[in-house]
């Protein structure tokens, strides 16, 4: 049994990562932290998360020394503020935790994308170079080593599982930037009380437009240029992301569905839903899945692909880099 | 053309205000108020309340001198909490100003039901004893003369218009209280950022068991006792009330009919649904309507009444005080 | 492991018994039926229920011979319309499967019963009175010994938790009926094509006043007369009932809460909230969760009472009456 | 006073319609139709839109006869079916009316668009050449001299509202196809019950990729390709539009501001919201506005377009086409 803790679990994604750790048979929750001066320090997590009532409801506890608690962990799963992951993730690492971050601080590896898009100068170059981009069904090798995983955010979860088959495949023409318009619930904006949150402001509308710190990190792993536009949907959770691309010369529909298929035929996460098929949010809310549809006509391909902003797009995640890490069955405590 | 200010327009009973006012041939819009540090202290309305663009632009302007404010008013209607109508309504009166509170601060004359219900001392006996209660089916001629008219509440004017027929006309037998569930939107909690209004924990429950100022309200203003449940749905706009009372010997559904639709047969914003029909929360968002149906099986009677809380429990119940006390069409900016 | 076959599969309360049958490590689910001239016999039930996709692909079959699927099955599912169950399970029955049936043909030991609120004659009378009410909770010994359960109704399941225990402790005073005010989500009409539940025709309303089937349910089951009244709610799953009642004289909150408390102290699956407490719909949406709240002042008390309508209201308390009824780890697949 | 009809009444924008019908002062609503063999026929138009009870409570009539309708009106509005539109609106135009038809039926000038998009084969190449295609903003001139008004599409009317003044003046680089994703409420389909449109089965998904009516109506009338992909959202009424598109060479943001503004400066119901803002969809439900957004980075814009689907999308275009029609004042009986 591996000594697990999660810091920042009072959240959205705090929650269910307490979840799927309490339901992981390798996995014993040893401690859920928040921030020093969280006016929920105290509190049973099952008093802001009724649905862990009865099943888990161990106190949240301050986090006042990083560095006790690293020396009694085996994993850490950070879903903190960036600047708090940046500042913390060193510490356990030293003391030899395995540490899942899911927020972005090391998910890019260039020093001047954080004082651009974060608003903070990177101090760990060396972690930096080390951290290993958690996209699971991508990069199970270096997954299956690292110390230091960062989980992907998960706009760019959406986007990459749509579109890296058909990039890596060479089958658009990227001269022409591809097109993400996507649609989160609110869950995404985090577990607290803002006016633009407020359940009577929420309404559909782009935010983020041309400015958002999810663009340069799918385009960073994606190898290329695209348009990202995220908006706020009013549900509270689920991704819907629309891709329109220009397709290479004389691709076909039947390239695309092929690129699609073979990427994910042992990948039992992403459902490629076939040609003409279109992805609804519906499906995968509360699940670890991503789903795909794709449909092609002349030069353009339409790509759709829905996932729960919280599962796939954070915790499940998560998880499944635990289950990559550490040798477990894939599924364990995520289907 | 009488002059109108509206204090506290920045919510959405004041936004609701606003428009009404603004289409009112009669009335002025010459001020709209919020208080002296809010941070909206001057962005036009229309920046907070988006359908507003293009129509009414105004700034909302800061609230340092009550007197001064005063001096220029005819009209005031105060959309502010409870202590702050309790401060600035006795200045707008002294002016000669007509104020329509629409918070709690003038609605029951007694003393002890402010320190008990809101927490503060009411230091204002001789208007509470002049003010007049605007529930405006019922209270037409008090209203027509009155200086200081105090709008009901949202869930007092739902559960009042629906029982008071039938107390009146002596239906029911008040041995067995009647018991009134009703479920609010989310805007009945004010425009504020709070973690209880947060998008993604809107979920149905009760609150204020046993214990909401409304109750004594409804059940000052009737005569009786009640027993009040408010419950926070997962929609914007909108109250329904459903009721269920214990009918006085022999009372029969007929007699029931015949007290709604005598009642209301010259009322046009109260609309007596038929015996065996339900309120629809839709059929009354967006609108100044009421309402009800009802159902008799033996002994007792089941009403349900539905009004948009913004409108019927808010601003067009205040419209409809204005359009009484000055003798302007009764529907008028309402229809 | 047990043979499990589901007939009505293709609705939403059939989707949860088919995901929760897959989970079940003691049941082989061997066939999802559909009555036989279904347009959706010979699709995949993932098409219907895209959650399912890649878990769970069977085909939906058309149900054809009843007694030709009988013999090859254990255990039976029925989450058909009343009359169909009806019809087939003493079919099932005759070749010794175990049936769960979630409809209400055999719920109330009364032939009349059905001739008054189902519209049909009851031609099983022994069956209706071998018959055990699976209230799950609360009919343990029954249920494990019988061949035929009857999971009740989802607003009967919310009402009887929270008023048995109070009723059997003699706490309520029942010359007053106890008010029931519950509110369900719109997949309680299950999955049809209707203007009821069309998207923009649903809004919250209450239907079937006096009329509702489950009110001689519950009235039944609880041995005592109550009034209540359903609504439609404006979410997808999920039931909330709010239950006012008169108390017993002397009766004070502590008898309250040591009724509620102590009836469920070694049942996971109802989870009393104490006093002054009010259960929420989005803590038991997903789960198989009963939450219980309570508050009383002077003679009344208030109960709140949540469920996810299609698990604790159906499919998950099958699952329950099957792990009872077989000795299984009584939450095998549930939570 | 000019005498008016409507056909198609029973429906979500056949309800706006005969509401602003209503509230028009030069109109006179002479009839309500709904076909032949309606089973809403006879009902009175309250009884299915449950807001207008107390206003209009005329009766929908079976359209038996149309000439003799036609013979008494001197307005028509058609929210029929497309192939009812292209039958009925000739022997109304016959006989003197002015016919403004809310289908697709005569909105692009090409007979062989008809059997491509709608299946049937068009039969009035001669009204099809008279038909103004009636986007009140652009086409002011010819509406206010036509017979036959054929009012835009939903998606078509957000799309070109925003796009037009980018493309007339030359700024887009068009051999790169702009992007619309748009997202329209559920009523958008009609009221009619569906499995699509049941409350339990809509959730945000794509639909029509690459197929959709609307397409060719915009491309035509923008005079330009487009990529247009319409989405379902979870909600009742309106529509938000994103386009995404490749400027031409060296154009900036103050002259996207520049066309923008200059093109709707005495246009009062578009709303441009500046450079930098996002249209958003509250702002417009229940109102006839079109907000507009844009932003501009290197060599793409991104512009998000709002409007109510069932008013500036439907039936308050209708009526802006009226007033300009008949020269009445242009925004009688819309804001």
């Amino acid at each position: 049994m591996l000594k697990t803790v999660i810091v920042g679990a009072s959240g959205y994604t705090g929650a269910e990562l307490t979840r799927m750790v309490h339901l992981h048979p390798q996995l014993e929750l040893t401690g859920l932290y928040v921030s020093e001066n969280s006016t929920d320090a105290g509190k049973p997590i099952s008093d802001l998360h009724g649905t862990l009532k009865g099943l888990i409801d161990l106190p949240l506890l301050p986090l006042s020394s990083v560095e006790s608690v690293a020396q009694t962990a085996d994993v850490v799963l950070l879903a903190t503020a960036h600047e708090v992951s940046h500042d913390i993730a060193p510490v356990f690492l030293a003391q030899g935790c395995k540490v899942f971050d899911l927020s972005g601080a090391f998910r890019v590896q260039s020093d001047s994308f954080y004082t651009t898009f974060y608003g903070f100068e990177h101090q760990y170059s060396d972690w930096l170079d080390k951290a290993v981009y958690g996209l699971a069904e991508w990069n199970h090798e270096a997954i299956a080593t690292a110390d230091l995983i960062a989980v992907p955010g998960c706009y760019p979860t959406a986007s990459q599982l749509a579109l890296k088959p058909l990039i890596d495949n060479g089958l658009l023409d990227l001269n022409q930037w591809p097109v993400i318009n996507a649609v989160s619930g609110a869950s995404g904006a985090g577990r607290k009380a803002s006016m633009t949150n407020s359940f009577c402001e929420v309404s559909l509308h782009a935010y983020g437009i041309f400015s958002h710190r999810h663009q340069p990190e799918i385009a960073t792993h994606l190898g290329c240029d695209v348009i990202f536009t995220p908006h706020l949907g009013n549900f509270k959770r689920g991704i819907l992301a629309t891709i329109t691309a220009k397709l290479a010369d004389d691709v076909t529909e039947s390239a695309v569905s092929d690129a699609l298929e073979s990427a994910y035929q042992d990948m039992p996460l992403v459902r490629p839903l076939g040609a003409g098929q279109s992805a609804k949010l519906q499906s995968v809310q509360h699940t670890g899945f991503c789903d795909i549809g794709w449909s092609v006509k002349g030069q353009h391909v339409i790509l759709t692909s829905a996932i729960d902003n919280l599962l796939k797009g954070a915790a499940s995640q998560a998880m499944q880099c635990i289950n990559i890490r550490f040798g477990f069955a894939p599924l364990t405590a995520i289907v």
